[in-house]
């Protein structure tokens, strides 16, 4: 039994900044990575979706890691997105996670295959966890249907905290589906769910969740944690209400493409703007209406 | 200008065998690629979708391509499955198979992000193959959207071409959809067209494609060799009728465990039965029932 505190909070899956041949950039990750920890987030998860992660090889990605650690981010405030299609690729990027000190890691199942059984997808995180073989490991399954297409049934989660109560704590819910967070909240008491949508952050709250997971995170940190710490105030609902404007804000554009622009504005660092494919980066044209629309990005509170 | 001749033939994407660690096997896919070599075969692709490609590492997969090399197969008639999530992992699949001399690589797009534009995938062939930077690089493309969910449309392939004629060459058309490939067949003649389904494969042949990868060529190779090397016979249609029962032995079974079956039936070897996570093997039930529907498996011509 490890004595791991529970994670809580506001956490940013952090967009990973690239240089102008497309590689991975740790300098602008880890200046980026300390904005966020000091305007708002408990925390960052390194290697989302919103990350562009699974753009990476599992080279980039370890290196990118030690590359944040070696600048002062604090280990306890990371937890590491180990997603990948190939169990062993899943097993070596969490086991450097665990050395490294994180707090914990966020995995995807495998997913290029679509269509498997609850069973199989067990035997993979089973394969995964014996791999590692390191009770420090503290997984938070990710259920991103939308994108991965490969959805974690209620059914699964059950099979994986029977089996690993020590190991498998949480999960980050961004099915966009309402009930099946809910269901969840209610099936799984002191279970570690986060919402991967900061417009379901007060509900989540109230059912006993943990916090949220969220790309915009990355644009209105200070805004989000707002909600967070002030969930149980009276005008809670008018917080969470005003939180809503960054969706419409991004609305009509690819969202990774389109956070960038946004750190790239509030920077002033251009660089901000590339992205890996098989994104790609705005146009200049879509940069403006973006920033017109979105004026409002650097007021704290909205 | 590479003088690298145009494939012609059937494939089989050959599937990989694990050992008790789920680690694996070199030795046993060396001998059975020499099997499907000797039994009708024109060549293996390594690492296709019935490969289990994606469930291993880039290190596993470049190990295992070493292996079949040193254990002696041709390189000539091996074409390596380079496709991952990452263009850089791509990038580092596909040096390799080029410096090993292989026949070609095919290739998947970036597959984990869903609905991204022509121009993006476009970006990430042109990022790998400017990576890779080395003319005898001649690539396949790999349309397989039941399983990728990240289609190849042909205004794609046509941007692809256009841009790289001596090194985009072919594709492997897995849509299951035979008015796609008769567009692609139509709309570029000369582009080396493999149907990945043995089912079109005398529609793909008097239509000017090249062959087949496919699945079944794992299972009933001398048979489905009968079909191309007597595609222009009076008796042709009725031997690709001949060809369509293993896809009814085969129904109701996930393809991948069922085929690695029928391979430890046919050898002896109960170590075929063993796939990696997410998929699971076949009980000894589902085998027996699979074993009775497939009593013809052994018979080289239907």
């Amino acid at each position: 039994m490890s004595a791991t505190p529970l994670l809580r909070g506001v956490f940013a899956p952090i967009l990973t900044p690239v240089d102008e041949q497309l590689n991975p950039d740790a300098g602008r990750l880890a200046e980026f990575g300390r904005y966020l920890l000091d305007n708002g987030c408990h925390g960052l998860v390194v290697f989302g979706t919103t990350s562009e992660a699974t753009s990476f090889s599992v080279k980039e990605r370890i290196a990118l890691v030690d590359g944040l650690l070696e600048a002062g981010l604090p280990a306890d405030r990371l937890v590491i997105g180990t997603g990948a299609a190939a169990i062993t690729d899943t097993a070596e990027l969490s086991a450097h996670a665990v050395n490294a000190g994180t707090a914990g890691v966020m995995m995807l199942p495998p997913f290029y295959y679509k269509g498997m059984s609850d069973q199989g997808l067990f035997d993979a995180y089973a394969q995964i966890i014996g791999r590692v073989d390191d009770d420090r490991l503290k997984i938070y399954l990710y259920h991103i249907p939308p994108v991965s297409q490969v959805p974690l049934t209620l059914n699964l989660i059950e099979m994986l905290i029977t089996h690993f109560p020590n190991t498998v704590v949480g999960i980050k819910d961004s099915s966009g589906d309402w009930n099946n967070q809910k269901a969840m909240l209610e099936r799984f008491p002191g279970f570690g769910i986060f919402t991967g949508s900061e417009k379901f952050l007060l509900d989540n709250l109230r059912l006993g969740g943990r916090g949220t997971i969220c790309a915009t995170a990355n644009v209105i940190p200070a805004q989000i944690r707002d909600l967070f710490d002030n969930w149980q105030a009276a005008d809670a609902e008018g917080r969470q209400s005003a939180l809503m404007w960054m969706r419409d804000v991004l609305g009509g554009y690819a969202a990774i493409p389109a956070l960038k622009a946004l750190v790239a504005q509030r920077t002033g660092d251009a660089g901000w703007l590339r992205v890996r494919p098989p994104f790609v980066a705005l146009t200049e044209a879509e940069q403006k209406t973006l920033y017109a629309k979105g004026e409002r990005v650097l007021s704290p509170v909205g």
